[in-house]
């Protein structure tokens, strides 16, 4: 299984994407993908391309790393499908042992995710996956959280990409693939 | 695959799952799952066996319930690997559609969660997945959500439960299975 044909995965994708004007505030448009997820045959394709992805590209990680909590819905069953590990990247204060922990700059203000500072020892390799890229705030910090600490990234996936907010650039050296796009 | 032997299973998620004294407060033993989750033949065998739960219980279920974050770690590759839908429980304002909600009382306040009201229809079953069950205040509340929608919970499936503290009580009577188990 490799979830067919992109061109025809992403036209089932989207019909199952709602668009939710004004959420979480006025002039945003959320994508909400929990139609997708209520649909057995359609998420699980998902999670078959992702996979496919990864093998067309060569990518043989050690394991997925994924940000709470959107990332866990399609960084866990990949974990599943490859047969690696997982490795959450969660808000501050959630995981119990030592962390590591970086920050980044939003619109307007910060925030900072952590992940288990024995989770990923130098030399391994991994993918990012998340639910949807916007501006590459959240996949940018846990890319270079992982750099910093000799940790390969592959590459990143995922279902939904905004093109026009830079997500993109800014995880870049790092490859990107997305299953959905839309403009904004 | 059906993740083995039950009593081997539970041993080799034991040795993966670390004690934190302390965490979040003082004097709560917290059950640390991550380095479990970073194993992936252990995570895989996992989500095998909740798989081979629901196949021997005769649980055929028309999606998968579970609450956010770590419930997602769970529920999303079972939901992949039965080839079902899954619906995310939130705490509150995280859906951006229509939702219903449930409080719930814990030790000291209460809590909510949220589900989208058109995420499932009265005559639909469900299997619930968290990774732990403590006192049973989340599963709870979301059977009883559920069911006062007229969604039929076929059982409830979690990793780690925590015997003493009532959860199995205070979710019958639906039942529970659960991998691994700590008397606190």
């Amino acid at each position: 299984m490799d979830g067919g044909d992109p061109a025809e995965l992403a036209r089932r994708c989207r019909a199952l994407i709602r668009d939710i004007p004004d959420f979480p505030k006025p002039g945003i448009v959320f994508r909400d993908i929990t139609p997708l997820l209520g649909s057995g045959p359609v998420f699980g394709e998902v999670v078959d391309a992702l996979a496919a992805i990864c093998r067309r590209a060569g990518w043989r990680p050690d394991a997925v790393v994924c940000p709470e909590a959107r990332g866990f819905l399609f960084g866990a069953p990949l974990a599943y499908r490859l047969g690696v590990g997982l490795v959450p990247v969660r808000k501050p204060d959630k995981l119990p042992h030592e962390t590591r922990r970086i920050e980044y700059q939003l619109e307007y203000g910060s925030d900072a995710v952590e992940i288990h500072a024995d989770a990923l020892t130098p030399g391994r390799s991994v993918v990012l996956v998340d639910d949807l890229i916007a501006t590459g705030g959240t996949l940018g910090a846990c890319a270079t959280l992982l750099t910093e600490h000799g940790v390969e990234v592959l590459g990143a996936l995922c279902l939904v990409e905004l093109d026009g907010l830079g997500g993109r650039g800014r995880l870049a050296p790092v490859p990107l693939h997305s299953i959905v796009h839309y403009p904004s």
